[in-house]
């Protein structure tokens, strides 16, 4: 039995925090037709109506810990917050979509004006906000935006506004992404929740999004990072839409203390409790993202069991589910059985024996098993193809080379993808 | 100035060699459609009038290397021609299209079934005989077509035959690939040919393709393996059109002599002649392939400077090659630098200053700079977009760690390769 449960609410179910989004015309300020306007000395549209600045704020200094994209090219907001987080305490979170401040030259400027922008309106300690943006790379951001959104989302953040900060985030999103979790420690009830975007340049290096959590669990800075790291892992660090990191990825975390119970500041019942938690909400996350992927029309689940180790399982089931061959099968409902043995031969993983792998397709319509020992089997093609016109996928790979299980999060490669991508910029 | 020269030809071109292609069947029977009406016990329908299965052969037993896919999934086919090749000799290749024989409880009995059919109809040795495959994974081979198709191949072998037997290798590809090159080695002229398919499935571990090479070059079975992996180094390891490696994924040559040339059994000066030539051809092969990635409408070609050694040139411009939203937005003649400097970054490759890196575009409608000192520039979006208006692009990205350079050969990412991908099978 679980000792958690998810309920509704998202990055404001927490108790002492706070947020808002507005629209502050980033977006509009820069795409590239309005770019071309400020070169040209015309003046700009106005902004079309987006929300695009989102601001989430505790009424006092929380534990924090964050965790940022491993791609070697960075937007500044991640050398801003990492340093603004050196003391582990934060209280707030200020964040842009439109652009990401990335591959600028006067970004880490930037970033540091954003964090002091929110820090003046809060009047708090400017090393006590995270600051992340997200959007296009290599245009400049437009602070002026930024200093009127801000100044609006003072006097308007609340407890229900959190959902207009989980959609200030989105990109090319559709779906809104906020969650909640309860789970009692320590006879006290816990509360996390949390917004996330993420639809491309999604893959399993971190997991490439921008995801702001809360929590009014007691714990300790140091914990809180441990937990964080713990739960990526085997959540947003096996989700993959495209293979492309990007260069703003932040997952960050604040924890207020409210709930009363006794500081978690060692890895004790407490803290696995808080854990398995976490775990279960950035997988249902995972999920999200893998589901919203951009152009997507199925998620794709892919469970792996029998490898030789949990590193091996890991391995095979993210290599399914970042082929391309396997994603555009899964979208045109082909159950071909030789991309996945494909995908599992060149993983890279340890695989003892080839020929005792099994694979199956399994949804709501049923389950089919299309490769036995390694060979391909003769199965009723029609039951598959029912099978794969669900919008969620289970590819269900067997091995006999130990007990080392995982899964992976990702989704087909359909038209639309193309589409979003062949001119992502206008 | 180069010793060589591409000439018109391909696989017949070199002294001794004749070959042909037939439609034998293997395509009409192993599609899905035919294993259901055969399961069913329907007739199935007659061949559709496709080339796949074609003959290649030399009228003695040659000097031959070959290298094969690194999936741990293989084809049969890998594992008897490279038995066949343990003495460095081949005399002749049989190869068909439609079916991989891969992942089949009986591949390794019909591989070596097909190449004692090879044998029988030329008289040679069966251990002389390369087998190779290609086609849809997990469907048993039909024999019965390559026996027919073998004894019609025999009769009509011939010096013509060489365009034939490029068009039976062919699966999703829309062109037949074929070359010739000539070079003067020691006073002697020497002709090296090849055909190659390859259209999906297409990554850099190997080349991921089917080409068959003949040369008249007088040259060491150990000499003709070594210059065979280091112009696959730099010509099929540097394309990738999906990112997926198949199973049946075989490069192989064979050296008549019949030049006349002095024998090359260690790496002199004529050694060197003989590698230059060779990989000249097998670039422009990786073009072509790259050319006609399945749904490609664009040649994409990433070439690297500066970077910190060879390797690392390698890595970032394999990186760049293969990013789904760099080729998405080359599709969309998107000059984003956003996406070519995220694929550098996390490409795993040592980029020391990322504040270093240039990126321009060019093409036959001129070259345009989008990226400077790791920072977007404010570039002409019109002239940007005349220049990916084009079918052959170069993406050039300067780094400033060393002196590595290399080039990749990719393609871009558009609906069709969804639609050939989507449905594969039928």
């Amino acid at each position: 039995m679980n000792n958690f449960k998810f309920i509704d609410g998202g990055v404001t179910t927490p108790q002492g925090f706070t947020a808002n989004g507005v629209c502050a015309g980033v977006k509009a300020a820069t795409s590239a037709a309005i770019t071309k306007a400020i070169k040209a000395n015309e003046s700009p549209v106005i902004p079309n109506g987006k929300r695009d600045l989102a601001l989430i704020a505790c009424d006092k200094p929380c534990a924090a810990a964050a965790i940022f994209t491993k791609n070697l090219v960075k937007s500044d907001t991640i050398y801003v917050t990492r340093e603004h987080l050196q003391n582990g305490t934060a209280q707030a979170v200020i964040v842009n979509s439109g652009n990401a401040n990335a591959c600028n030259p006067d970004g880490y400027e930037k970033a540091s004006a954003m964090a002091k922008l929110a820090a003046d309106a809060l009047d708090i300690d400017e090393n006590d906000v995270i600051v992340a943006s997200t959007g296009v790379i290599g245009q400049p951001l437009p602070l002026s935006p930024i200093e009127s959104g801000v100044n609006a989302l003072k006097d308007i953040l609340s407890k229900d506004g959190g959902t207009n900060a989980a959609e200030a985030i989105m990109t090319t999103d559709t779906v809104k992404k906020e969650w909640a979790v309860e789970v009692e420690i320590g006879g006290k009830t816990v509360t996390i929740g949390g917004i996330a975007k993420g639809s491309g340049m999604i893959h399993i290096n971190m997991g490439t999004t921008l995801s702001f959590v809360t929590t009014d669990a007691a714990i300790s800075a140091e914990m809180l990072r441990e937990a964080l790291i713990s739960a990526a892992d085997v959540s947003y660090n096996m989700v993959s839409v495209d293979g492309d990191t990007s260069t703003n990825d932040t997952l960050a975390i604040l924890a207020s203390g409210y709930a009363g119970n006794a500081e978690i500041t060692e890895k004790n019942a407490d803290y696995f409790t808080f854990l398995e938690a976490l775990t279960a909400a950035f997988k249902e996350v995972a999920k999200k993202l893998a589901r919203d992927g951009e152009g997507a029309t199925k998620l794709l689940i892919c469970k792996v069991s029998g490898a030789f180790d949990e590193q091996a399982a890991k391995t095979v089931s993210k290599s399914v589910i970042c082929s391309s061959l396997v994603k555009a099968a899964m979208f045109g409902a082909d159950a071909n059985c030789g991309r996945i043995l494909c995908a599992i031969g060149y993983s890279g993983a340890r695989v003892d024996d080839v020929r005792k792998i099994d694979v199956s397709y399994k949804s709501a319509a049923g389950e089919i098993l299309v490769c036995q020992n390694g060979c391909g089997l003769a199965f009723d093609e029609e039951k598959a193809e029912k099978i794969l016109l669900e919008n969620e996928i289970e590819i269900i790979i067997t091995l006999a080379d130990g007990d080392g299980s995982a899964e992976a999060y990702g989704c087909d490669l359909t038209y639309d993808y193309v589409k979003i991508n062949g001119d992502y910029r206008t």
